[in-house]
């Protein structure tokens, strides 16, 4: 290894390659050829076709990035996207060979449970960005990430290398206008046209016209050889000083320097057996001492010693101050989260230090109420278009790279229909503030399609996402400052309609100025003893509204607003089955919300009593969102009707 | 109302439209006009402008297309797919105008819940083809129609409506390689081109090209004046007639009709108040009688008497003779799918009277093991690349036009990739059979990124989709035919490993010739009192093999294989909880798979014990299968070990 390989390159501006890098790249090359095949074939799995043909690609790029083991850690540097995750073992080679890795590891220990090599490129690894695997998702954390940057004023450049297969995948094309319209001359891409995957040649599996696809997009496009380092160089070189988002097409040959392999769609996913690996490493040059090693390293305990990089970005936020909203005003959630976000808006915009806080927009401004953001916060505004699946990933990667990011719309945009590319954002740690609107059945007239019965359903698939369904403007105005202000990805969902301030029983707000928000802490809107409702979001104040006229009746229920659903405390539990009847009250699906999260915790507990669990039990109507409820058996007189019949 | 007009136009092939046929649907645009107008203002909802701007593409679709109010319930005829579902006032003006709707109900009815006019197009709507609002979604469909009646041999055209705003979304362009990399010139498309989505013009918010984003994909490109019959229906004709598949960008004015609506976004998604329908009446030429007429039938309760459309297809399939695995052989459940695949294909392919079968692959054919259906039918195979989006909806979208779809993938790429285009297949009432691979922990090393651990916990959020998780390869025989034999969405998931035949304590196979597969019904299979072992899938073997284990340490134990996830039945729950201890046992998220239902079950049925979820409790490594569940705490040793502790 040659450490000072990596300082050269990165500080090198020259139009073409000196002889001199040109000759030891490509005995890295060599060098990380053997690593990577003997990386897969210790693991007898791994996709070694595909990492022959990057690996030129791989070499230049972190050879030129301003991204070395020293500065890694730090996000204020250029980015390396690998959206082909699963050439993981020329990333791997290439970052050893520059110093982020131990190669000994990487060959030994690639794809072992527990060993900071996965097969597929993660971000616990040294080096590497996003976590990729799920292909068509990586351009658009590039996109982020070079927002991202544009955003703290800073002139770092992301790379995002990709495979050729995964071009046709619609993200794609959703993340290359994003790029255009938001003029990122500081994204380059490299793509691997080696023109083989999985199934055989592109234009068997799916025909499609690659260069015209991205200049249709109004990206400048640029050619390469991707094995001959002086061609790669010089035109990569051109691509990032173009002045537009720019994409290197590099010409490649499935399996390069390994002789059976080259031009064989069947190595794309296959290891070389320990006899072809012999037959390999003499043509690259190198000894099957490796192998041996590698196995014998692999097969000790080691891996479990090799730290994990973690990441939580700090950030630093004025969430300002609480907006009060008194009984007499009847206004949305929407518009509360609204106004909250013009108030940070004005803490944080122009002012030195602050992080930057990325509003990001689908063609629905007006509803989600970020429309005076946008005018106030011009450069932190993001309209994105009907593009949900790239700003899913563009939002997140950016809130990895320095910048808080908030991504508001309904349920159905924000979630049902990416709900993979939030599963991902958790898998990668990001610090996306998710803005939920029309969840439930509050969703106007818009039916079935529109309404978002599946939030809570959704998100309990996840480890890391928090969930909080406030229960009116007050609430709403607490939890949306509270999750600006704390790292990690949080949802905060509501409904369309406007809904009554929830009181104390004196009439005073209940969430008054006094009110901390606390997640995972339930609350209890009223006390009772007969029977305890449990609900959350726009269902709170119809809850309260029973608990009355229950009272007038001689029955006396406990209500209890659950905003957080996926943590529900024990207390709550247990308090609730002491009355002997629990009825959860929501406009979810009945089966995978907060009243299966009940019954769960019940069992968990060990805490029984009656339990009925009104909810959405079949696509509901287009009507008004009282005609709707109405219609789904949710009214508040059938609450009441429901409870009485159950204490009769 | 001409009742003729509509039989004239069905029938029409000349190059231009006639002077009489201009003036007709001339007078009948203003109708309609009126008409939609009236709609939304009685609804004080809806989107009138995109309405307006689309009116004489659809008076000129619905009349040209051989669908009538006559041949609607049969499914070889043309088709009508409606991307921009928000215009549905008028869609249901000109539906009404060619009889398939009574017009006086629709301007009553519109977006009242209980009536079947729906605030977006819906399919149970007669003349609907297909439920959309979700934008971007309405091409796959259509492809997916195409496709279908292709494979029928029929020559029925399919006709696409879409809005501008949409044509960014990544499914649109994924949809249009599908339509030319099969030829699909039966295909046409109409792009309502008014310039204008809900933050104002296309330009400001999302720039694009949209002509050369068409021909960049190789389709036919035309241009027309939208809101001119002689020229739409001209260019209309030669697309249709392009021998390629052909769009038609119709130029075209936001309100059209109604001066003060006209070029102004304001209008797209508000409906005229009182005021401004008088003054819109006026220049429509109509009366506002209308009006009066609509509130004062909306005030009454008639909705509730006109029926919806409700559709299911038959299908006519021969599922072949199951294949009987003896405990000598490990194979995996893949290749049993696959086996069964081929053998269903070869008692149908040919076939006459036979419903053809579509089997749908996303660049993973040797994976997920239909490449020798696709050898032995390859009419019946459809190879669409790393395509998720567009393959959920054209394989769901087929299905309902007299095909049965068949789709193969991996649990990531065919569910949590694509939730939202199943759900919506869901709310469509699709027949698709989406046979999942590598769910669970079961996916080799490709680590957290491809692990399916949320399948059940995605599909319990929907009403229709059913799930089996077979246990082994004879299960799996029986389940594939079944769900092929049965109409609707059917999910099949599965591991990726080779499994041991589950045998009867005899030795001989648990899933015998006798064996029938019944949804919902768990099985038995090994006996005990002391713990319950609730499982599905892979860990259906190694819950059998801890039996064995628990049996020399004298405990005696219970295992069900509850390979019906969302349905369990009332006896298993009952049989399970009276041992005292139950243990579910999956490798899937535990917060939302089977350990969740069961908790949810036990308390339904008031049916308690002590409850043990194993399951996935963070993000798995990369790693052996084998490795991977280890290290999760889910090898048969640790479930031996838990139980031993919990009884101890």
């Amino acid at each position: 290894m040659k450490p000072n390989i990596k300082e050269v390159l990165c500080n090198y501006k020259e139009e073409d390659l000196s002889e001199d890098l040109i000759r030891q790249l490509q005995k890295a090359a060599k060098k990380c050829r053997l690593w990577a095949l003997t990386m897969t074939t210790t693991a007898k799995s791994g996709h070694i076709g595909g990492s022959l043909s990057s690996m030129e690609m791989y070499l230049l790029v972190y050879g030129l990035a301003n991204l070395t083991p020293q500065n890694v850690e730090n996000i204020e540097r250029d980015h390396v996207v690998i959206s082909h995750g699963h050439t993981s073992p020329a990333a791997y080679a290439v970052l050893s060979y520059y110093g982020f890795l131990d190669p000994n590891q990487a060959m030994a220990l690639f794809r072992k449970a527990g060993s900071p090599f996965p097969g597929h490129v993660e971000r616990e690894v040294s080096g590497i960005d996003w976590s990729s695997g799920n292909l068509g998702q990586g351009l658009a954390a590039g996109v982020g990430f070079g927002l991202a940057q544009r955003a703290k004023k800073l002139d770092n450049h992301v790379f995002v290398l990709m495979g050729d297969g995964e071009q046709i995948k619609g993200q794609v094309a959703e993340a290359r206008r994003v790029a255009v319209k938001n003029c990122l001359d500081n994204v380059t891409v490299l793509v691997d046209w080696n023109d083989i995957q999985i199934s055989g040649r592109l234009e068997k599996v799916m025909p499609f016209n690659l260069k015209e696809l991205w200049i249709a997009d109004g990206w400048s496009v640029y050619e390469a050889d991707g094995h001959d380092f002086a061609s790669l160089y010089r035109t990569l070189r051109q691509a990032m000083e173009d002045g537009k988002p720019s994409v290197v097409l590099c010409r490649t040959i499935m399996g390069k320097g390994i002789s059976f392999m080259e031009g064989t769609p069947a190595y794309h996913g296959k290891a070389a057996s320990d006899e072809e690996y012999e037959k390999a490493v003499a043509e690259l040059g190198g000894s099957s001492e490796l192998l041996v090693q590698a196995k014998t390293y692999r097969a000790s305990d080691a891996s479990k010693e090799i730290a994990k990089v973690s990441r939580e970005d700090k950030v630093v936020v004025d969430v300002g101050t609480p907006r009060i909203y008194l009984p007499d005003i009847k206004t949305d959630c929407r518009s509360a989260f609204g106004k909250a976000l013009v108030d940070i808006g004005a803490a944080n915009y122009g002012i030195a230090g602050k992080t930057p806080i990325l509003v990001f927009d689908c063609d629905l401004a007006g509803s989600v109420k970020v429309g005076d953001f946008a005018k106030s916060c011009p450069e932190w505004f993001f309209e994105m278009g009907i593009q949900e699946h790239a700003t899913a990933t563009v939002a997140g990667a950016a809130s990895c790279s320095g910048v808080i990011s908030i991504w508001a719309d309904f349920g159905v945009f924000g979630l049902s229909e990416v709900y993979n590319q939030q599963r991902l954002n958790d898998i990668n740690g990001t610090n996306l503030k998710l803005i939920l609107t029309h969840v439930g059945l509050d969703v106007g007239e818009d039916g079935k399609t529109h309404q978002c019965i599946d939030y809570i359903g959704l998100l309990r698939n996840m480890f890391g996402w928090k969930l909080v369904v406030p229960a009116d403007p007050n609430q709403t105005d607490r939890a949306v400052r509270w999750s600006i202000g704390t790292y990690g990805n949080i949802c905060v969902a509501m409904g369309r309609s406007k809904v009554p301030v929830i009181t104390k029983e004196d009439g005073t707000p209940y969430y008054d100025e006094d009110y901390v928000f606390e997640y995972g802490k339930s609350d209890l809107l009223r006390d009772g003893s007969d029977v305890a409702i449990l609900c959350c979001g726009h269902m709170a104040y119809r809850a309260v509204e029973a608990w009355e006229k229950l009272k007038a009746k001689g029955i006396y229920a406990k209500v209890f607003n659950v905003s957080c659903p996926l943590q529900i405390d024990e207390h709550t539990i247990n308090e609730a089955t002491k009355t002997g009847l629990v009825v959860t009250y929501e406009d979810h699906h009945c089966g995978s919300g907060l009243g299966s999260i009940v019954s769960e915790k019940m069992v968990e507990l060990g805490c029984m009593s009656k339990l009925v669990k009104l909810g959405v039990h079949r696509y509901g109507d287009s009507g008004t969102a009282e005609e709707v409820i109405d219609m789904m058996g949710l009214s508040t007189d059938k609450l009441i009707k429901v409870i009485s019949r159950h204490l009769a």
